[in-house]
C-alpha cells in the first residue's frame, strides 16, 4: 500500500485514535503520525508504548504542517479543540473526525474552520468496549463500515483521498448525508445502546435478586447486554446529547411495540408472540448473509479461561 | 467417569438434548440413552446423525425402563408430554426437564406422575441461537450453571443423582425454589429477550431506514440483540407466557428507567447519563471477575469469514 498523506495528525488518543494508528503503519499509509492528548497521562502512557511517532503537548503542535487531522475525541468535546487547532491548520489539509453522530459534530466543528481546510466529517462503525490509549489494535476497522459524511461543496478531491486512507486501514467505506446518518446510528447503535445501558442498571437495582446472582446467571441473555453497557460512559453521554431526536424517536417506537408485545404476554396472545419472535429471526439470517457476523453458536459461549 | 444411570430418556431432540447426548457419551455417564420427538422428520434426522442410542417412534416407548427421564420440549408441550409419559414410567424413576420457566412446569407436569416416580426440574443455562437435532455439542454445558429446582418432599438421593450427572456434563450446579428461579431468570434472560426481540422489530418497520442499512450497519450494537432475537420462537413464546408476571414486573422497571433516561436525554442532563453508565460499567466487570465471560475486545469482532 502506498503512502496517502505525508503527515496524519489525531486528536485525542483513545480506541479509535489508536487502532487507526497502528492500521496506517500496518499499511505504511502516511509518512509521519503525530497524537495528542489532553491528559500528560495519557501522553506518557502513548509515549511509553510507541503510539504515535511523536506525542505532543498541545493540539496545535501536534496539527502543525498536517495533511491531515482526525478528532478522535468525545462528541462533546469537538467544539473546543476546532476551536484550538483552528488557527495552527495548515492551508489546504482535511479535516476530519470519527464521532458517532454527526449533524451535531458538523455544526459544532465547522464555524471554526478557516476557509481553506477541508472538513470531510467520518465515522467508523467498529470499536470494542474498552476505551483508552491501549485499547486499539490495528485489525479494528478490517471489514467494517466506515461512512464518510461530507458537507456540501466540498470537492471531490480531499473525500476521495480520506476513502483511500480508511480503506487502507482495512474499511469498507460508503458516503451518506449526516441527517440520514444519524437516524441510522440512532437505529443500530444509539438506541440499542441506552437500552442495554437501562435493562443493566434495572438488573442491580433489583433488591430481590442479588447481585452476585445476577452476575453468576448472566450468560442467558443479559451478558451480551452487560458488553454492550460496558462501553465508555462519556462517549456515550456526548452521543445521547448530541442525537436527541433520532435517539428519542426510535425510543418511542421502541416503547410502543415493548408495550404491544407486553400486553400480548399479559393476555396470553401466543400467536402475536410468535409471528413477531418469526420475523425477527429472519432478520438475523440477513445479517449473517451480509457477512457481518458468523453462524457459529457462540451466543453465551465464550471460552472463559479459567 | 462412571456411570450415573443405567438408562436415559431425552423426549425433545431438539438443542438442549442433543446436547445432553454427546456431552453424556463423552463421559460415559449413561448406559443407554433413548430419544423421541413428535416430529417423524427429527426423528430420522436423530436416527441419521447417531443421536441417542435408540430413537422411540413413542414417547411411552422412549420411557421404558428409564431410570431418569428428561423432558426437553418447549415449556407449552410439558403437561401433553407428562400425560402421555405418565402410566409408562418405571417406578423408583427420576422426572426431569430442562424449561427455562419452572412454577408453570412443576404446576403443570406434577398433578400427572405417579407417586413412586422423583420429580425433579432442572433448568441449564446454556444455549445457543440455533435450535434443532443437529445444533447441540457435547461443549454446550461446560463451566455453564444448572439449576435445580425440587418440589418439596423429594427425597436427597434422586437430586443428589441428577446433580452427579450435570456436574459430569461439565455444569456447576445450584439449587432454587421455583419462585426465585423465575425472577432471577425474568432479569437475567427473559426480559433482555424480549427487549431484543422488540428492538430488532422496530428496526425492520422504520421505513426511512432500508433493512440493506440495518444490517449493513449492523456491528454498532445492534448485532447483538439480533443474535438474542434469533433464538427458538416457540420456546420463547412458551417462555412468556409461562412466567407472565415475573416477566411484566421486571418490564414495567425497564420501562420506568427507560423513561428516566429518555427525560435525561430530552433536559440534557448529562451528569445522570454518565452516572447511570459509571454504574452499569463496574457490573460488567464483576461478570468478568465471575468467569462467565471472558475481558476480550471481541464486541463487534467476529471474526468474518468472506
Amino acid at each position: 500500500m502506498s503512502r496517502i498523506y505525508d503527515r496524519v495528525a489525531l486528536i485525542g488518543l483513545g480506541l479509535i485514535a489508536s487502532s487507526m494508528f497502528w492500521a496506517i503503519k500496518r499499511a505504511g499509509l502516511a509518512g509521519e503520525v503525530t497524537g495528542y492528548a489532553r491528559s500528560a497521562e495519557t501522553r506518557d502512557t502513548a509515549r511509553r508504548i510507541g503510539l504515535c511517532d511523536r506525542v505532543c503537548d498541545t493540539a496545535a503542535e501536534a496539527v502543525q504542517d498536517a495533511d491531515l487531522v482526525v478528532l478522535c475525541v468525545p462528541v462533546g468535546a469537538m467544539e473546543q479543540v476546532a476551536r484550538e487547532i483552528a488557527p495552527a491548520l495548515k492551508p489546504g489539509a482535511t479535516l476530519s473526525d470519527v464521532g458517532s453522530v454527526k449533524r451535531a459534530v458538523i455544526d459544532a466543528v465547522g464555524p471554526h474552520l478557516p476557509d481553506d481546510v477541508f472538513f470531510v466529517p467520518a465515522h467508523p462503525l467498529a470499536g470494542t468496549e474498552h476505551s483508552g490509549p491501549e485499547s486499539g489494535f490495528a485489525e479494528l476497522f478490517d471489514d467494517r463500515w466506515c461512512l464518510l459524511v461530507p458537507v456540501p461543496d466540498t470537492p471531490q478531491a480531499p473525500v476521495a483521498q480520506l476513502r483511500e486512507l480508511w480503506q487502507g486501514m482495512g474499511a469498507l467505506v460508503e458516503e451518506m448525508d449526516a441527517e440520514h446518518h444519524d437516524l441510522v446510528l440512532a437505529v443500530t447503535s444509539h438506541a440499542p445502546h441506552l437500552i442495554a445501558y437501562t435493562m443493566v442498571g434495572v438488573a442491580d437495582d433489583l433488591r430481590r435478586v442479588t447481585d452476585s446472582e445476577v452476575i453468576k446467571y448472566s450468560a442467558a441473555g443479559f451478558r451480551d447486554f452487560t458488553r454492550i453497557a460496558a462501553s465508555d460512559p462519556t462517549m456515550w453521554r456526548d452521543v445521547f446529547l448530541n442525537n436527541k431526536d433520532a435517539t428519542l424517536e426510535i425510543l418511542g417506537r421502541f416503547t410502543e411495540e415493548l408495550f404491544a408485545l407486553q400486553r400480548a404476554i399479559r393476555t396470553g396472545d401466543g400467536d402475536h408472540l410468535h409471528d413477531y419472535f418469526t420475523r425477527t429471526r429472519a432478520i438475523r439470517r440477513g445479517i449473517i448473509e451480509a457477512g457481518q457476523d458468523t453462524d457459529a453458536p457462540d451466543f453465551g459461549r465464550q471460552k472463559v479461561i479459567k
